[in-house]
């Protein structure tokens, strides 16, 4: 029995557009042919997932009549059924089609902005058809290159409008849906209005219905603007609000590469799988990338693969490191409570007073080693595998 | 007269440590000596500024017995009243005291946590003592650089421990005191805890008191990780959040440089005033900026006067952008309105029915052309001063 | 008479794909309809640029048959004359063809190696034929996201034998024709073999012909890197090896987004046009570079004149700021000469020993002022028009 | 045995600056107390390190009078000789002392430059003394923030001057010394002049002896500016010119942070001493890196052993990598020759005449899978110790 081999209770999902993905890019051509998504299916299935997702388009394409949609939309059930895969999330393509060139929910042409709702209405009909429960928002078109247009202030107007009518849509349809936005910081457009998981976090704070709505972190896109990913992962978790996770790999400060997860920084992805499982993350884990587009279909699967088993094998370094007696005690001396004062202080004004006259050792606690230089070298030697 | 001379009716305020900053750095001693905060204040009136800005500690060094604090600040406010300005905000050093290396309401060590808290209320004090109405928080220290030590998630809960006992301790007092936080993504750590406007927007909505907690933007901060601070800025005032600002210039994707107002991306700065002068901004324009480490006190006067020079050249670029008939038809001519629909859309059960099975005509959507290029280079020429 | 309106005299031109850009981006496609080649010759004409350059393909589709290819280029020929344009420079596609997808000159596939001369050799023929004389190589495709391969090493063997190869062709063919590399950092590939402008300048004396070989820095691509693209010129025209120039513009630690020139950073553009002026650059000012993808047709040609406008009125600038005596007077007092000992030294051993043994004033050389926070304010000034 | 604990044999050295670093920023104040020369020395050798290396000052601070300075010397030459170190390069401090804030060589005053060429010579003789035959320049003031004072291209000509001189003093004294240029994108200075690996090896090429003078590399610079460092080793070597190298680690696009050798990217780390070993460097290995801020003395040696037992873990790893029999295949199957030509192709009119005429079947050649992804997922397997 490999320990590494994916299974469906490892709750890995891939979107329809990952492995498919043909392998083009700004400079060049496909470079590997269309894939059917029953076919996608069928091979994520073998390799060990446990679903798959998709923007309305992957399946769908834009403008499809509504009897072959449904016949797509059957077989592809089918597919699902036959092979015992899921659809955890879906979401709306609003990036590929010339009409949102300058935005969809942002865009600075009401028409435009409907359009838009229109789509994601019907995209959300299908996801729940298929039966995601995550619906995932992610603004590729939302952002600017030009601030003379004017529209700043009202393009995040125009993108909670947006929201909030969405938010009502799926109330009134009695879906059970939870929206996830997907925050980058750049590219396709120069600076997108939601950069960051942080900008998607205060942004959901002024919505209609701020329970509905949470975040889908991407490790390529924070890597992207130089934010640490595990930080982010902590930010949203403590907020009660990473409803959705899009695993990958990145090198900082270019074009989003969507890499193979841990094909860039292995200790990135250690500390992504710990803070998933710290902070109690039970949902899919979702590994939005795609492989190189060097690679033929073999090389498809390879990355397919490769992104599960190196998940699995982090899991396995998390819970040696969590173990290891080196570790754990390194981690007791990290820490020191205060003998003087319990932690969270409770404010009342005398508590105050005091605290301001208390008077504290400063040499002593400037001096004190917290170990930090051991206890990474440990966790180095952990990953390498050494101990 | 001299259009670009700052008077006080401009409200423009500085740091005490950014015209006293030594001209030290990571590889080199001090090139400057210090200076005496009276002088910096009888200069900066000279020049033409509204305020000036401290940390306890450039004021007072921390230690200071309370008989010679007193003694410091009653000077101090000599030279304030003599030379009329004044302090609207000011801030706590929890940075340079070695106390605080791992952080100071993050420190693993609960002491260190209760010692900043006492740090800041003093700080608090002597700041309203002065005549402060904003209160900033820059966490300098809160952050990491290894992530094995397992504070990631505590670390958030203590700061917000520590800001929620601080909102109390202000209302307690009576202080009339609004909270800006001040993001920043890294340096002097690996990592910073909140390193984005958006991390600071959304971290506040998870306190006590979020209505007295703000944003301190600083656009060195924002496009170090490669982000458009106009677009931060805009998302701070979204909010309702954008209680104080921080102005200097940056090369992104290095070392904080805290460069001279437009030093390095005049566009930048330009979108910066325009948007804090869209957004309604009425608070201080506050330069956390400093003389290139090469200068002598004459080129620090250079810089202070160019921070202030460059703003108001720029204020000038923005009324003339806001009037000059081609930019406002090419702004009107970007937008367009929907014949079939008003926005925002309200939600009804029909209106969602209609909208989902409307026709659009995509293919002119697609089509059009918003002339961004066109509104751009019309910019670039108002700011080259050649139109 | 509009001083800024771009004449021939200027010597601006632009690569075919600049203007035919079609506004495809990896996440979306096509917004505007393929450009017939003459069509762009004859607005570019219209618009004042003296010439236009071309990539084989560009012009004649890879696998076009003879007689075809013939007829194109008849026909191409014919509208440069009408319209007076020349084409100064070619270059070959090598890196839309999937068959380069992992490297022309550098595959790990030899028949990819020989095919990507034999494509060369052809496309320099074309060239030729219309009156090239600087032959560029951009190697697109030429780099690694995988180092396990094991080519590293070989990879830049390989390059280095193709370029001499191609050299070798030159010459027999008795082309007067100069070779210049172009250097990027990454885009399409992880990270590209030749990165910096730099590391062709090293790379180039390996060759076997050297003096046949200079460099095509591009403002875009070292500026991702987040390199100083002024620096970069010297760099070039030091090593007399400045042989062509791309110029554009881009923000950085981002994908390459080849923006109008001027359109980011206003300064640096200014320093661009200073450095290509003070260092004696006389070859054609090349924009490699294209309409954002929200444009319409109209937009491309408002990108195409701001970017020769831009180009002309920093032409005007510089001008101003050489001749503006506040200015000359702080460059002059920015520099001081050695009262003690002409510079450059002269090595001897007694030079040496009296220089070992020599007292400094190293406390008045600490404390002197170089007044650039000034120069640079001036500077600001003078491209803000206001001065 | 401990299969990962250094010894000499190893070739292992530390900057005396390294782990003497006293955890100063620009923040904050030291958190550690000045390390005793000697002491370091001791604790180098306990740890099994072979040599150690320093800058003049960090020995014999500027200033000290010479019989002190022999005192010094001779006290570290019995340190050096109980301890059984070597030390194989040293360098100038030519950064901390204000008198070089604008440059050293590169000043735009004359006296500094010469000051800084007497400076080197002094501490070319010490490190001779004490047995270097490295010598290494790291330019660290050299550079600009303001590029309108006019002394681009004047820089690198007094740069050039400066160190044909020095070559001259070198061959003149008869010093067995190779120069070393290090190169660094930016801080302390916003641009530098020499930025990166390919810009020293492009200047070698300028200078009166290139054959003396070649590169030391260093993983965090070229980290800084996002590029490849094993990628940079290669160029380096292949140009015959790796005379040092600089290890430790970075995260991209920010400040220098000279991290434990693998703290930040463990598949840099590896492929960094694959390519030391497949590019037949057998120089000295050296750390330039420093023990967090937070640290106290116990951190600093578990850093400095940290360094040394990653590179030695990642050393097995590389031959294990080697020696895999999955590797070996997939990397055999990388590669294709052409049966119908050999390469290198050997230039005649006839060949390249063959060569354009041939026919390619592009089709097959398009379709070929290199099997990267395979070949980086087993490359992964086996960093984590999984194979």
């Amino acid at each position: 029995m490999d320990p590494y081999a994916p299974t469906p209770a490892d709750r890995f999902t891939f979107g329809l557009w990952t492995v498919s993905n043909p392998g083009r890019d700004p400079f060049g051509e496909p470079t590997r042919a269309p894939m059917d998504p029953t076919h996608a299916v069928a091979k994520l299935a073998e390799l060990g997932a446990y679903g798959v997702n998709f923007h309305d388009h992957d399946l769908v394409p834009d403008g499809t009549p509504a009897a072959e949609r449904d016949r797509i939309v059957a077989r592809f059930k089918r597919a699902l059924d036959e092979h015992g895969l899921v659809v955890p999330m879906a979401t709306t393509n609003l990036f590929t089609d010339p009409v949102f060139k300058d935005g969809a929910f942002t865009s600075a042409d009401a028409r435009v902005r409907h359009y838009a709702i229109a789509k994601t209405m019907r995209a959300m009909d299908l996801g729940v058809e298929l039966g995601a429960s995550t619906y995932v928002f992610w603004g590729g078109r939302e952002g600017a290159e030009v601030d003379g247009g004017g529209k700043l202030f009202d393009a995040l107007s125009w993108y909670r409008d947006a929201l909030d009518y969405l938010c009502d849509y799926a109330r009134d349809q009695g879906y059970d849906l939870r929206f996830a936005l997907e925050p980058k910081p750049n590219e396709p457009r120069g600076h997108a209005f939601l950069p960051t998981v942080g900008s998607a976090l205060g942004f959901i704070a002024t919505l209609q219905h701020p329970e509905m709505v949470g975040v889908n972190p991407e490790l390529a896109h924070e890597t992207m603007a130089g934010l640490s990913f595990p930080h982010a992962l902590a930010a949203a978790l403590d907020a009660g609000k990473l409803f959705h996770v899009d695993l990958n790999d990145q090198i900082m400060g270019r074009f989003d590469q969507d890499l193979r997860f841990g094909a860039e920084n292995l200790k990135t992805a250690f500390f992504t799988v710990l803070a998933l499982q710290e902070g109690g993350y039970e949902g899919p884990r979702h590994f939005d990338a795609h492989a190189l587009r060097t690679e033929d279909e073999a090389g498809v699967w390879a990355f397919a693969l490769g992104c599960m088993r190196t998940f699995k094998m982090l899991e396995a370094k998390a819970a040696r490191f969590l173990e290891d007696p080196d570790v754990v005690a390194a981690r007791a001396a990290y820490r020191a409570d205060d003998p003087e004062g319990a932690w969270p202080p409770r404010y009342s004004g005398s508590h105050a007073e005091a605290l301001k006259g208390r008077t504290f050792d400063l040499d002593a606690l400037r001096l004190r080693g917290p170990g930090l230089e051991h206890l990474d070298q440990l966790t180095v030697e952990i990953l390498l595998g050494v101990r």
